[in-house]
């Protein structure tokens, strides 16, 4: 089934050998380089012209009955590729397939120009071939990158500057706020509002502490829709080049995170946290204040970091222990909800 | 106490003999069809002319010290109800009151036209007698159904399709969606938007999927405030008819839910994970991707839904295990935690 | 490193006398009072005319260097102070710090005005002041105090009352809502909108619960980016004064909460849950719908409240239990992970 039409552009045909060029594969001699490819779908609903991928020997049956004329996969299941079906051996195939669908479907090109609706400060500096959407707001002395896109009823705050061909999508807001380029913040992303910073005074009333940071944005960071990332309360909060954080997830004051970190929807990071490179943090996980996870660590969902983590560990659970002991101590809990009675020298229930 | 008529119209006088229709009561011999009912409210706080229900013994007392003029209740309570009040006897009387209530309370109806700080393409399509708010954007070629309301703000993307009396609040946004009749988006729901698809390089910079599919929401789905839906990576993000989402729920790329599902809020549905019908999730509970929950089951709040899970089923914890293991082994470690000695073999604390 | 000009303005320069009298610190003997402060910085960040703090003796190493004029701590530290650095001896230096620091750091002032694309009711009135940004919303009746600002896009109901010096941040939608002075709602907060309220018909659709009920808020409550509180669905949802709200927070309808509570980020109250004064939620905790947390407890991070809790308790875990038995619990779960066999009696894993 190709994409709907009313939503999606048509792909851009392409030549084998420009696919084969952008997934890094090598054709089978013989093949036509030429050939076009018109369009990327999962195995089962590629049609005649199209290419898909093959990442999981559970997928082997689908692979077989494919009528996808190429597809991408490791050497070991291109054995499997029914006659018709090009096989084009590659070392990642999702990544393969990331990239050939990239390459038939680029995003959508900026329509330069600034709708008169848009309220964009007369010191603004708006970048060549940037499109600017109906009531978007443009503070003072804000930059925006050339070839940007800043969609409909967004609010750049005073000061901001955003790199070249960033995108900021509807209802996202943004202040305090230095970004690379190629940063993407979904809709309703909330950029560089105050944190959450106080002292509680004997009356109990509550003190602001002045949030005098802002958020430094790497290249190429994506924050998803309805996401947050308060402004530093003095450091700033960092963002390192390349990190992705999906939907509604939270991210408070002074954090830092250094590159390509992943932070799955819902999940949370306190204030000052500190995350190496290449941290993953699934689903609705939360990492408590001031704490440090190492380059390469993994938080299972829906865990609860208390304490440092050290580099390329995996920990799940609330709190989050190394995920093994996690899986034994609830593998053992489970047991002992199974047995007839409580353990020895227990009061039972 | 009636309410704020700064925030609620007035109600719409009912007769009792409406009520009754609209609610499946018989009215008791004797009693006067014709008789005004002003107003709906809680046993303690309704006035002579209103209506209440009890649904629970544990509110017997406010029954018989009730001043409604009607109460709706099931037959094993209407020997309670005080003189003067008149018990209206039907089968789920929360059910009853919902409609009760609804029909003396009925929302209001759109004020038909389009403000004039509205951007509508030149080609969408908007029904009779819809009302547009200030600022609302409306893509090219999208249809809005007759009788419906898109609030101030609010950002319909080209090519949705929304059936006849739906309501998208205000600073709504939606793209690549097609929906029925009777949906409902509460204030800064987001839907639509990319999917959190990508494929890691070898460099540690990702390549992002295209996200290729939609979003379909069933007749009177309904999103709560802050809620995200992503529009599907290849396939569609379907919604079931009577779908209803609540504030800030996480709904990825490929999710599929059956007809009436609830989703309490905070709650997360992670990429391709299945719902069947009517299955509930209760409050910050999570379901990992491309896991499958069956008609019926429910998922306790805060749970962590990490393997399918079969119809009709309960489940708690997380991870979640069948609700009654759960609590038996909480109940357990409970107790193994107040002994005065850890189990056993146990190398203690 | 004083704050990026391009986001802050520059501190306002006060002298030691009046950061002492605004502290409550004495100033000592022969010290000068009309020496200059021109800013506030943590230990390691502050320059020779800024001041400092030292909460924790952790960094009393940072005190015995800092380039700080004067340094705002305990007298059990004050002898640490190096020289040329006067010490400013107060109760609580976080609290003297977060006073010292507002009084250097203002919050801007309202420029007043109604920006020319805002729509105002004709009979909404605006208090003396008031500023009123780009796109905003103001409908019929409202009422915004002296002194408030409105920033771009927010959208106000019909008929919602705000104090003096409130500050309605962009993009925050408010309706059904009474305020008082001083409340602040961060980007994107929505307040006031309808709660998940709805009951099961035979034929599996769901029927609406007319929500009937307004938001009150306290004087100085504040509400996160993203944050919602639905309005209650009879009677109202109440936030007592000085009650904060962090980012993404969720607070069902009929909530009531009594002053000074603190609710992290992420963190949820169901229908009808009570807090009762200064209760702290920590981030992604829930309380389930009925719940009474009294004054004074404190919620654990990920916390899941089912039953209520005590005045002055704290709880942690999901079942939340007493934190000293949830720790010891989970200290014993370790122990029979970590154990080479599982607890006499028991199946083992």
């Amino acid at each position: 089934m190709p994409p709907d039409p009313r939503f999606h552009p048509a792909p851009v045909p392409r030549s084998l050998a420009e696919i084969a060029a952008a997934t890094g594969a090598a054709l089978p001699e013989g093949a036509d380089g030429s050939g076009r490819i018109t369009g990327a779908a999962p195995l089962q609903a590629a049609l005649p012209g199209e290419i898909s991928y093959l990442d999981n020997r559970r997928f082997l049956d689908a692979l077989r009955a494919t009528r996808a004329s190429a597809v991408l996969l490791r050497a070991e299941h291109a054995g499997h590729a029914p006659p018709g079906t090009l096989a084009l051996i590659v070392a990642d195939p999702h990544l393969a397939f990331a990239r050939a669908s990239s390459l038939l479907h680029p995003l959508p090109a900026p329509r330069p120009g600034i709708h008169p609706t848009a309220v964009v400060a007369p010191d603004a500096r708006i970048g060549e071939g940037c499109e600017i959407g109906p009531y978007a707001v443009i503070g003072a002395g804000a930059e925006i990158g050339a070839r940007s896109i800043v969609e409909a009823h967004a609010v750049i705050g005073p000061g901001c500057v955003f790199g070249e061909e960033c995108r900021i999508m509807a209802h996202a807001t943004v202040s305090h706020t230095l970004a690379g380029r190629g940063v993407r913040l979904h809709p309703g992303a909330r950029v560089g509002q105050e944190g959450f910073g106080f002292a509680a005074a004997p009356d109990g009333s509550f003190v602001s502490v002045p949030q005098l940071g802002r958020v430094i944005l790497g290249d190429f960071v994506e924050i998803g829709a309805n996401a947050c990332v308060d402004r530093g309360s003095g450091r700033d909060t960092v963002l390192g080049a390349g990190t992705r954080l999906d939907n509604l997830v939270q991210v408070g004051h002074n954090v830092e995170t250094g590159r390509g970190c992943v932070i799955v929807a819902q999940a949370g990071l306190a204030g000052s946290a500190r995350l190496g490179d290449f941290v993953t943090l699934a689903g609705q996980a939360g990492v408590a204040g001031h704490v440090t996870v190492g380059s390469g660590a993994r938080v299972g969902a829906q865990s609860g970091v208390m304490a440092d983590v050290p580099p390329k560990t995996d920990v799940v659970g609330s709190p989050a222990w190394p995920a093994r002991l996690t899986l034994k101590a609830f593998a053992r809990l489970k047991a002992i909800a199974e047995a007839p009675t409580a353990p020895a020298g227990q009061a039972g229930e």
